[in-house]
């Protein structure tokens, strides 16, 4: 069972494990209120997975530490585990899909498990791991849905509360349900004037829906860029827990998640993965009912992969007119790519590359096309650019 | 005067304007030591400037504040005098050079400064500043070369002794050295045994030339990508506080600064920009004797060019293996792409841009080429590929 008295006690034995990670003030996130960040991308491994995972194992019996644990994950619960299982002195075996990348499973290593590939996907890495807890007597960490997890997660509301003694309103990203069970929990218990609202991505919306029809959901399939919240069933207890404390579950698209990654980086220094940038998403684009409210966001992790991170910037410099892309369509003639690039490097555009190809169907049979890639100043510079080269008489299309 | 006083005085008047930014454990930057980060990358308006220019602009008169201040800076400094003179009830103008990004001009604007965008380069907006100055009766705040700045300054010596008891180094980015003046006063005074040591840009080595040539030298040229650090000449006064209190200067290269602000994306969930990560390049690079040391690098920004992080991302993309460029000689006959790409696909890689030209000189008359970019797993995943494609005949090139 759940309790504030487990909460505390797991307070008291993450103490030395764990950074109580400092809230931030975003004051640009929104101008209706005032945003706080809680910095959980800056926990120890990345996220505030190690919380729950170390607390659970901390309670474990010296028969069962003596044995060592067993998980599935291919994110940020495999690394809190593995921390959290080195630290308690003990052995952890994670499993993981053998596709996962070799930076996840590099620094689950790295925090001193055992890492066991299995050919397949994820259920085939859980099948696996099940396989393995019965033959060898492991205890199974649940990613959320266990009750000493739960506390350990929990212990973040304690520290809200202690950090930010007026809040209003918290808003929490929720995956299978275990973050915000805890959060709202605490926080409930010690204050219930305070809101607490959950966020979900809008393409794996399972606690959403399961709330919605009174019953838990399991979706067919889920997609988001949120890896760490896509998750298609919630938790037995975790849905219990959000049914009883928490006021409001919202969605965000994943072009709002991106748009809030952004602007974590542009405006607050803090890499934050998907999962991790939901909460802020939520208040940004005026999903949660928090107008003149004091409201802290969870920023869960910062695990991002670096691929969608290098996306996510792309498109930030596209829509801030820091890039540009032109294309002109030319006669095929000499000098016409010297006074195109004249014109360009006279204005201070930088060109990142470029490609020419000759005529297609639909233009002049002398014609051909250029397609120039930029760095740019912004949106006016881009349109100084443009306007000069048709000034000059070139086509652009 | 610099006194620890005047330091104790500013850590008082600055107390509810700054953050007392967390010293947070970087395991992973240099095995052979403990590092610690200090972490002004998270400071109010994005680095430690503030400090300084806050600290100065409290000290002066009321007629001098009544007549307001002026600074020019395109950067930190801009942003850091626009805060502290609005926290100050004060005016404030800033010169910048006109091709400074939108986002610096919009980002020092949002603080409150009045901006005066001047035509041409640094020198002319710092002209225009000076003629402003003396026309208006502005006091100009200086970006390092002022006692009170740096006293400002040195109010971060006093967090991290307070911080990290036990710390045995700390080591500082110096651009004109108002920010390793102030801290290594304030540590030199508390406690002599704590070792000092600078970091400069190798493009940009002012401070080490002048102190090995034991006079203000001021450079031709300076080429980084540490802007914050590109500074020609050191100031009198830190010119004689580094000579007496730090212990030694040394450089890094633009291409080991690029791979501290990626370890600090990667590990450390933190943007840090060029000038920020030259500390922690230092230690990662073993430029300074910390071996077996508690040390402290000083992350002193993470105000980067959005353009700049996305070239640091592609290039760590490409160094682990994330992403490959792979040409390919093919005979010109229909169905080789379709080839080349069940190949890829099959094997999980995932083309992001192609490109098709005919042959040039020294191949076939049937040949072309094919240039595929792709997203991979890891280097493993890239040989894996491109034997498949060796294997089923093609030629790559």
């Amino acid at each position: 069972m759940l309790t504030l008295d487990k909460i505390y006690h797991a307070s008291f034995v993450l103490k030395d494990v764990i950074r109580k990670t400092d809230i931030i003030f975003a004051p640009k996130v929104n101008p209706d209120c005032q945003v706080y960040l809680k910095t959980e991308n800056l926990q120890v491994t990345g996220s505030f997975k190690v919380r729950g995972a170390y607390y659970m194992i901390s309670q474990l019996s010296q028969e069962e530490k003596a044995k060592g644990v067993i998980a599935c994950s291919a994110g940020n619960h495999a690394q809190g585990v593995a921390l959290a299982a080195a630290k308690n002195g003990i052995k952890s075996l994670i499993c993981l899909p053998d596709g996962a990348p070799i930076s996840k499973v590099e620094a689950t290593k790295s925090y001193g498990a055992e890492v066991c590939l299995v050919d397949g996907v994820y259920d085939d890495a859980y099948n696996k791991a099940m396989e393995l807890k019965d033959e060898k007597g492991y205890t199974f960490v649940h990613p959320f849905d266990n009750e000493d997890v739960i506390a350990g997660q929990g212990t973040i509301g304690l520290e809200l509360l202690d950090q930010l003694k007026d809040v209003d309103a918290v808003v929490v990203p929720i995956g299978g349900g275990g973050l915000i069970s805890g959060v709202a929990f605490a926080i409930k218990q010690l204050r219930p004037d305070v809101k607490v609202y959950g966020v979900q991505a809008n393409g794996a919306p399972s606690m959403v829906n399961s709330i919605k029809e009174d019953q838990i959901i399991c979706l067919d399939s889920v997609e988001t860029i949120a890896d760490g919240i896509k998750v298609k069933e919630p938790g037995e207890h975790t849905f219990e827990y959000c049914k009883k404390y928490v006021d409001d579950i919202v969605t965000v698209s994943d072009d709002e998640i991106s748009s809030a990654i952004l602007h974590l980086i542009e405006h607050q220094k803090l890499i934050s993965e998907g999962a991790g940038a939901v909460a802020v998403a939520a208040v940004m684009f005026n999903k949660v009912p928090v107008k003149g409210k004091k409201v802290i966001c969870l920023v869960s992790g910062g695990n991002i992969d670096v691929t969608i991170l290098s996306r996510v910037i792309k498109r930030g410099l596209l829509k801030s007119g820091r890039s540009d892309l032109i294309t002109i369509e030319l006669i095929d003639k000499p000098g016409q790519l010297r006074d195109v690039s004249k014109i360009i490097a006279d204005l201070g555009g930088n060109v990142i590359a470029i490609h020419h190809e000759r005529a297609n169907e639909n233009s002049d049979i002398n014609g051909c096309f250029l397609r120039i890639q930029l760095e740019t100043r912004n949106y006016d510079h881009i349109k100084e650019i443009r306007n000069a080269l048709k000034e000059k008489g070139f086509k652009l299309i």
